[in-house]
Order: structure tokens, then sequence, then C-alpha cells
């Protein structure tokens, strides 16, 4: 009989439950709407329901719960995620324990996504890999040797608060000219509203790029020039095995990793020029789920 | 009866061989001058005798030779740089291999510091360390577990190519902006030929600005800003246990350490505010040599 874990995504829309074998296959996976507004103990609750009633058929040896930050990693604590409003300092992975006698582990979800694609998603055979996600905002996770790099404080690969351009535009309590103020699905928007006067958003200013708008088309490549510059950084820090994009930005936007390329290869030395690998993540909404339920896994 | 390591520190002034045990005590030290215009042939000859003089007395394991990058550790090839004029394309330790029949290791100078700083002494006891040299150029050298993070092509923790301010100033085969250009000994001697009118580098800037000059210490005061968005990038990258400087602008200026960490909590997030250290380096010059000595250590 093979051993079994369950990896949990809580997110600010949608909670999910799945349990996977020891090599990262699926196995099951139940969806509820998060309700994110219900508070904590009103989710916390709907949560364990579902733990309980997985693991009458599974039996699972761990528990990872792949939530939004700011966290505390080693502690299990969820601090206050601005997607979950209301939370405030809650232990999580004690509450779980308690209630369910299963050992469980919490990580930042983009970390969790990190690990997924790391060990079964793009990154797969290779030695390190840097997890990008870009939607509504920006994202990481660093991964050596299927191993996460958290960092001293759990603050690693917080790339969002990369500083980009100083003096930049401000997002959220991130640095002026952030890597997230610059890049994200948010960003897009703003300048699409600021100089189209669209209200719709990132998408929005994707179907005029596509129809031919010019100015569309140039708040695109603003944004993918700066998430260049933040991938060039990376790779004068680190220099990962591969580099793997995510999240709704960039997903299926296949036209965009060409152009992202193009301009990483503009930003590093020479002798690199057309050698670092940058891949659309290949696990979709799953990434984080099964990174998630690896985190138990010795 | 204890084991014992070679480091070399191939510089582009001096060129230094030196004995440890398996501590990284260093036994014994030679020094010579490099003459890097008398090319390759002629100074790895006089490399080659200095060891075999050294070995003579003390038949040690391994040989880590230090040397200027761009260079191909996993291959031992210096490539051609900069400070040792003439080089190219060469395989260094395979011709010492022959000659000495001792395995012998090619490590990028700045990762010899940082491993020697790393396993014994500023960041001795952490987990991981970044290490940031400021002087004629920034290097740097990340260590996790004292391993150095060479990353997938050679390239982690080049840093000195970072990019700080987009369209900024331009600083050799480097990015526009780059942290070299914003920071290096060489950027302030170029303010302060711009602004100052003066002909005597970083030294003279700092002379001036001990006087009390306000433009020279405006001039360090945005290198240190530069350097504080760098180490700030790097924290929302790997967030180290900590980061050790060293290098001619660092060295016995005191005074800009306290400066350097207000401005590194303008960059963070709140909840790192006042807890990310940054240490100067403690093993001088010998840093280097050291390191190199430790990395053929298993």
């Amino acid at each position: 009989m093979g051993k079994y874990y369950m990896g949990i995504d809580l997110g600010g829309t949608n909670l999910r439950v799945g349990v996977t074998d020891e090599r990262g296959h699926l196995l099951k996976v139940r969806q509820v709407p998060t309700e994110a507004t219900n508070g904590s103990t009103s989710i916390i609750g709907r949560m364990v329901d579902l733990i309980k009633e997985m693991n009458e058929n599974y039996k699972v040896e761990t528990i990872g719960i792949g939530s939004p930050g700011p966290l505390n990693p080693f502690e299990g604590i969820v601090l206050s995620p601005p997607n979950l409003p209301g939370w405030k300092d809650v232990h999580i992975t004690e509450i779980v324990e308690k209630r369910v006698g299963v050992q469980t582990s919490l990580i930042n979800d983009a970390d969790a996504a990190a690990l997924g694609e790391a060990m079964y998603g793009a990154g797969k055979g290779k030695h390190s890999s840097f997890y990008i996600t870009v939607s509504t905002g920006v994202g990481g996770g660093y991964v050596i040797n299927n191993k996460i790099v958290q960092g001293e404080h759990g603050y690693g690969a917080e790339i969002g608060n990369m500083i980009i351009k100083p003096k930049g535009p401000k997002h959220a309590n991130m640095n002026a000219g952030s890597l997230e103020a610059m890049a994200s699905g948010t960003a897009i928007g703003r300048e699409g509203k600021a100089r189209l006067g669209i209200a719709g958003g990132a998408t929005e200013v994707f179907s005029l790029a596509d129809e031919g708008n010019q100015t569309a088309i140039a708040i695109i490549n603003e944004a993918i020039d700066a998430l260049a510059i933040g991938i060039a950084n990376l790779v004068h820090t680190v220099d990962p095995s591969v580099f793997i994009l995510g999240g709704g930005v960039m997903n299926g936007q296949t036209t965009l990793f060409p152009l992202l390329r193009e301009k990483v290869d503009g930003y590093i030395y020479e002798g690199l020029h057309g050698r670092v690998a940058i891949e659309p993540a290949s696990l979709g909404n799953h990434a984080g789920l099964i990174g998630a339920a690896m985190v138990g896994i010795k």
C-alpha cells in the first residue's frame, strides 16, 4: 500500500483540498467557495470537515496548507492576508492538528505552487527553479533540489516587492516602482485606466492590444519589460536552471514568452544570451495543491 | 596528523598562496606580485613553483584557485578577465593538476571570499549568507550551508550587473544603471570627477566628505542608497541569514554601516525592519585565500 498526502489550497475565492500519492499524482480533489467574508472560524470549520471526510478514505501521512501571505511558515501562523479579510494571527496548523490528529504544515501559496511545479511540472528533473506568478499581484518561489528557499525570516522570493524603478508607481504596502507595481495585472489595469480611460482591467488592455491598439500594446510591452528586468536580476543573483511563469497574466498568452525571452537577453551578460530557460507553468491551478501536499514528504 | 589544503588568490596585483588545516586556520602564506602584464604562461609558471615549494612541507589534499571572472568553474577555465590582460580561455586547473599532481578546483574570487567569510568569518554558524564586496567593482557570493550557490551557468551572485536604475549610468559591459555603475568605488570616483572636478577617485570623495563637503556627502549618500536597493532586492529574493560587506569602499568606513542599515529598512517590508543583519567582513584580505582552500573539502 502506498502512502497518501493531503494538500490544501486556501484561496481568497476557492478552498480546495486534494490527496496525492508519494509521487505527486492527484488522486482526489474537492473544491468549495471560500466565502472569505465569513471569517476564519467558519472557513477553518468547513476546511476541517472536508479534511476529515477525505481522510476517512485515504488516511494521509501529513497535511500541507498553502495560504496567501503574509504568514509565518515556521510556526504555522497566518498573519493578516489582504485576501482573507478579518484573519489576524491565526495559528492554523495547531488548530488543524488538534482537530484532525495529523501533522500539518503551512506554506505560502506561491511557494506551494513553486514546489509543485519544481517537483512535477516545468521544473521536473532540474537542479533549481524560480517560479513566478503574475496575476493580480506578483509572487514567486525559489526551489533548490526540491526544497523551498524560504530564507531566514520567511521572505525568500517575495519578489513582488523587488525594486524595478526607484520612485516609480506605488502598489499596496510595497516599494515605489516594485515589480508588482510595474508588471502585475493590477499595474496593467491601472495604466489602461490612466492612458486609455478604460475600466476593464488587464483583460481589456489585452483585448485592445489584440485589436492593434498601440497604447495598449505599449502598456503590455512596458509591463513585460519590467518583468524582464526582474528576471535578469534573479539571473544575476541565483541563476536558476529554469524560470517557470504562471498566473493569469501569463497563462495562455503564448506570444508573451518570445517577447519576454528577447527582453531578458537584453539585460543579461552576453555569454548567457539564448541560454536562460523561461517556460510556462505546466500544472495549471493544481500546482499549489500538489506542492502543498509535498511539503510533508521527507 | 591533520590534513592540509591549499588556497590561491590570483589577483590582478598580488598572487598569494596559502595552506590551511581542515578548520580553515591559515598556517602559511606566500605573496608575490602578479606582474599581470607578463601573461598567463609566466604567471602560472611562478604559481606552480610556489605551490611545489609549499607542498614539500605540507602535502596538501586539494588546491583551490580563486580567480577574477569571467570563468567557468565547472571546467576550470579562466575566460578573459579584465584584470588579467592577455588571458584567454586558460584551462588552469588542468595545467596545475598535470604539473603538481594534486586535484585542483577553480572558483570566482568573490565566491572564494564569500565561502571563507561564511565558514570562518562573519557568517560562521549561520544557515546562509550573502557576501558583497564593494571596491573598484561590485561582486558577491551566496552561500547556503557552507556551499556556494553558483547557479546553472555559474552566474550566481553576479550582482554587480543587477539593475538598480533603468537607463542609469553605464559601466564596462554591464547594464545601464547596474549596481556596479551606481555603488562601486569607480562610480563614486566618476561622480566626484563630474560634480567636484576632482581626479582622486573614491578616496578623494571620502576625504572631502570627511571635511564636510556637501556634494561629496551627497555622492556617497547616493551610492549607499543604490547599495541599499540592491540589498533590499536580495532580501526579497533569498532573505539570507546575514549580509557580509567587504571591499575597499566598505572597509574601515564604519559610519557607512548605520546609514546602510537605515536605508535598507526603508526598502523592505515593515515586518523586517531592524531584523536584517548587515555586518562587516571579518577575515580581511585572507577571506579569499581561506575560501579557495575550503573548496576542496568535501
